[in-house]
């Protein structure tokens, strides 16, 4: 028995989110079909995290323990010539029997791209958010500030039964590249639709709606009222994905 | 009666190109129709080409003439509301009466887009060709300097029944972008699926089908047979149409 590790790109438009569900159309549907193709034989997959629908992941990993001896060269050649062209299997390793691509993952890096421009960019429509107004950078980083640290972030999470909303998150930050304007947030983990309610919260911070200093008030409100809107998905990207190197390395 | 024009961008992915045509669905007719909602009256309008199934344009123009009294600012307002997402209007002035978008174009820029990765980018699928071989670009620099010049282009022309398939090109170069790769070719007009299958016949040079010297002997030719395939649509973008400013000009 061998243990795979994909690190995978995807483009979430048409698909419902990454995880397997019935009657959806999603990632790892896609990606267990073709495998079933190629060693005929259908495997589990375990996935490194949940995305929702339309969001979009530039390095995501998947793990897989298989029977079968193909290459993993070869094996990534071949799903890349059935998978769709909005999945592209950038790297397969072998890694320790035990690797868990979810509960060995010690952190995460999303990004949620912004395109700020007068009018609408037709060719980002579903890969940016476009933003038409002026957007003051060091205010919305005097706002994003607030959120860096170990806090209970029940505020910014949509589902009310989670027990442990305490998450540490180590930057929080904006920049721009020309038209694009890019919010990067890195932790040890989010809560359901936690990125994209900060997101959301932020962009207030941008229309005047909140001040920076009510980010503080509404993470100790931990409250979700007190939050923004949820920002729409398709500027959201996982970005990267930490391991320990000592639990990916095979000895 | 006011003469109208308008600069615009399109991703023509879901698009039977730009012109109108029954039973198609096509960016023209989305501008009619949002314009028919705006002034309660169908206009007619003159664009500055044909474009292919999935082409986009980072420019294109289009005229109107109206009996209208809406400002340009509104019209471009209303209109960026109520376009789907893929069409943006990026300005829209008033120009002489007679001015026409098609007969005035003294001159045309397309670019073609491929993105140079061993894997492909999922988030290119529509907007770029991927292309995972090395490329040369100095060797197909040397390739694309022969189409720099007036020619028959008659070799590189899809369709039979062209009267006049003389064309002057007064540019044709690709540089580097990161992995993008980039062909830049401009000249006073093109004929039908010309610039695709310029680019189909230059990636023959890059997959050593062709030598750069060729092309001299495929122009010569005047046999659409000795040229290479018509590259996909989804990487070429109407990039700049040029204009005589005394015939855009209000006097």
């Amino acid at each position: 028995m061998r243990n795979l590790l994909f690190n995978i790109s995807y483009k979430g438009t048409r698909y419902h989110g990454y995880q397997v569900q019935e009657n959806a159309h999603t990632v790892a549907c896609e990606i267990q079909n073709a495998i079933e193709r190629i060693l005929n034989k259908r495997e589990g997959i375990v996935g490194c995290s949940r995305t929702d629908t339309g969001v979009h992941a530039n390095e995501y990993y998947f793990n897989m323990k298989t029977e079968s001896k193909i290459s993993v060269d070869k094996l990534k050649y071949a799903l890349n010539s059935l998978l769709p062209s909005d999945i592209a299997i950038n790297s397969c390793r072998e890694v320790p029997i035990d690797f868990h691509a979810r509960y060995l993952a010690v952190g995460k890096e999303y990004i949620y791209k912004i395109i700020n421009t007068p009018v609408k960019n037709p060719f980002m429509e579903d890969t940016a958010l476009h933003w038409k107004y002026e957007m003051d950078l060091d205010r919305l980083n005097n706002a994003a500030a607030y959120f860096v640290g170990t806090h209970d972030f029940k505020s910014f999470c949509s589902k009310s039964d989670v027990e442990d909303t305490v998450r540490q998150i180590y930057y929080a930050r904006f920049h721009r590249e020309g038209d694009m304007v890019i919010f990067t947030i890195r932790g040890n983990g989010f809560l359901y639709k936690m990125v994209r309610t900060v997101v959301g919260t932020l962009l207030g911070v941008s229309a005047g709606r909140f001040e920076p200093e009510d980010i503080k008030r509404i993470i100790d409100g931990k409250n979700r009222e007190l939050a923004g809107k949820t920002a729409q998905p398709h500027g959201l990207y996982l970005n990267r994905v930490f391991y320990d190197e000592e639990d990916i390395c095979e000895e």
